[in-house]
């Protein structure tokens, strides 16, 4: 597993390398972090990974809080990473400002929409970097490259001074390389309290099957550890409809909100945008309100199905990714699969707004590939020490 | 479905055709009801379904405070029904004073312990009955009778006056005809409060799969009709051990606390014991404490596995009994098999002191079966309640 340097990572947006320093001492001092190009520092133009985007858009006036925060409690800002073009991939491809080579994998995607935060955290060219999760932009890329990653609960954590996707899933989430480091920025950013996660397990069954084999053999001794912690997992089904049901409706609910978030400016500014990214926003540009709707009701369904079993300190427990990152090779076809079968499982926690933890816990094929812990909303500090209760069982870097 | 004169149902014990008046007008003015003959009425010998018993124990000299309270709430105490000797059956059988005739099939089994309560109210005896329930004696008859019964969370409603059996697992429950008088009876007996019963239905799969083909087959097209209520039930397997693992564990510890609370009378009055009776207390007499340990230590496992997922309101539902009642003629074989099939599933509310509620769902080869749905730990007026929704959805007696 090498670490690479940042000429071959190339995690940053070209001349986002900016540099801000500490704006006090704490938890974070003497660290260095990175922020994903969607959030703004003033004094520079946000890309949001589009060409046209940052030629269409102002230098931005202040910082965004999520940021000023990390600076007060001692982190150091080094840079802004790369991002899908707009936030709306899950390869971490971008061809205007060249893809970010995957450190733990460099035949392979780094994942995204989040690529430059998790590949500049996997080279250990900064210590932590803050990404955006909607349908799996930070999720996914821990996942690929072998990181810690949380999506905390929706609305736990401030997005002001960040571009939107579609605000009702958006959130605002972080990578790093130890268990510790990913509670030590939960500690800073996270709304106070820490109700105890201390429920049993549930072993979310369609995820498990969903997952590719192999994939499923490398985490089913992991779970077992974790049962060490919280004695013999649950399992449950919560998608009798099926999981594809899940995928179509979080992708009509999804593609209905970034059509109102950002149809104007595609309408108007008429951008150039890369392979993938382009046909997502004609088909979100197309999306009929009459499918959206049922996707609307099934969400509410699925909250009112799956909240309550995590009230009491209950943690689902499934694969965060189908399949390790797919080979850079993977044409258009294997990318739209993969992604299919991958937000049938993400889903779970953007649709209920629920917080996600992916530990890096195993290799499959010589690439990583994650075990994800789902807690109750806004027990997001409990998950975070059950997550390093769990890294700890299974001797991961804490 | 006919309706039985006493002479022919025979649920009351000989000699115990006893009448109390009502001490109060209110919830339940004008109804009558009978208890099971382990509960003391002050002036009376309770006969505990055994002779020996009745000879060798005195003249109650207090009113157990469950009857008082249903007294002083306008109904009116008619008589004391049968019961399995010392409540340690699940058939119905009582060789001394007679096995009662379940109205509703009477080929075969009433079921038991509370086997005289359930015939009485099936019969129209009665409007309600107090029964016990330890490892299914309100449940399985009500489900073999056709009728609403309900186990309510340990400890809810005192045992006090009443003779003991399994006491970390014995309670005071009822039967109806009728949904609203199931509740009824709660209002006037159950503790305050009426924290809703509002979560997901959550279908235990091991149950399911325990019970038989024909069971199921019948029940789950009630479920559907359920689930107009509370959306599509979610899948769970809360016994990856294997649900024979459930009776397994059940039947050490109740039998170490049943010989603890009737092994010193068994020794000293040497009573005649019935069939099946006999070889229980046998076995409850040779129980090893080296089984029993592992079977409170898996009790506490299940409780903190189950009883999170109920916390914020979600219901488990499931076949109340395997089978319908085995018929007369059935072997001792036969009974064993259905015991540890039932217990097999009774046992989940049973161990985790959780209240259940059993629907007179459905009939196989022409007998009744039950829907149960169980609810967390002092949730019982929500869940009778929610018991009362189900009823009315599948358009049973309201």
């Amino acid at each position: 597993m090498a670490i690479l340097d940042d000429d071959v990572v190339n995690a940053f947006v070209p001349g986002r390398r900016l540099e801000r320093p500490a704006l006090g001492t704490g938890r974070l001092s003497g660290l260095r972090f990175a922020v994903k190009d969607l959030f703004d520092v003033a004094g520079s133009i946000t890309t949001y990974g589009n060409p046209d985007w940052a030629a269409s858009h102002p230098v931005a006036v202040a910082t965004a809080p999520v940021i000023t925060t990390l600076l007060q409690a001692g982190a150091r800002l080094v840079g802004k990473t790369k991002t899908v073009e707009l936030a709306y991939g899950l390869t971490g491809e971008n061809v205007w400002h060249g893809t970010p080579v995957n450190p733990r994998a460099p035949q392979r995607f780094p994942g995204g929409s989040s690529c430059g935060s998790a590949t500049a955290v996997a080279a250990d060219l900064v210590d932590f970097a803050l990404g955006s999760d909607t349908a799996g932009s930070v999720r996914i890329p821990a996942s690929y490259c072998g990181l810690y990653g949380i999506r905390p609960s929706h609305g736990a954590v401030s997005l002001a001074g960040a571009f939107p996707l579609a605000p009702s899933f958006d959130t605002c989430g972080w990578f790093s390389r130890t268990a510790s480091l990913l509670v030590g920025v939960g500690d800073v950013l996270l709304p106070g309290g820490r109700q105890p996660v201390d429920g049993p397990l549930l072993r979310v069954e369609e995820a498990w099957v969903n997952a590719r084999p192999e994939v499923a053999e490398v985490l089913r001794p992991r779970l077992e550890r974790i049962e060490q912690l919280r004695g013999r997992a649950i399992g449950i089904r919560v998608v009798p409809e099926g999981i594809d049901s899940l995928f179509d409706h979080f992708r009509t609910v999804q593609a209905e909100e970034v059509w109102a978030s950002l149809g104007r400016w595609i309408e108007t500014a008429k951008p150039r945008l890369g392979p993938g990214v382009r046909e997502r926003f004609a088909a979100a540009k197309a999306t009929d309100p009459a499918i959206a709707g049922p996707g609307r009701a099934f969400r509410r369904v699925l909250q009112a199905r799956v909240r309550p079993l995590l009230a009491a300190g209950a943690v689902l427990v499934f694969p965060t990714s189908p399949c390790p990152a797919p080979l850079l090779t993977a044409g258009p076809a294997e990318q739209d699969a993969v992604r299919a079968a991958t937000i049938g499982v993400t889903a779970i926690a953007s649709l209920c707004g629920l917080p996600e933890v992916t530990l890096p816990a195993g290799m499959v094929d010589g690439a990583p590939v994650g075990l994800s812990l789902v807690a109750g909303p806004g027990l997001d500090r409990g998950l975070l020490a059950f997550a390093c209760d769990a890294a700890d069982v299974l001797g991961l870097p804490i």
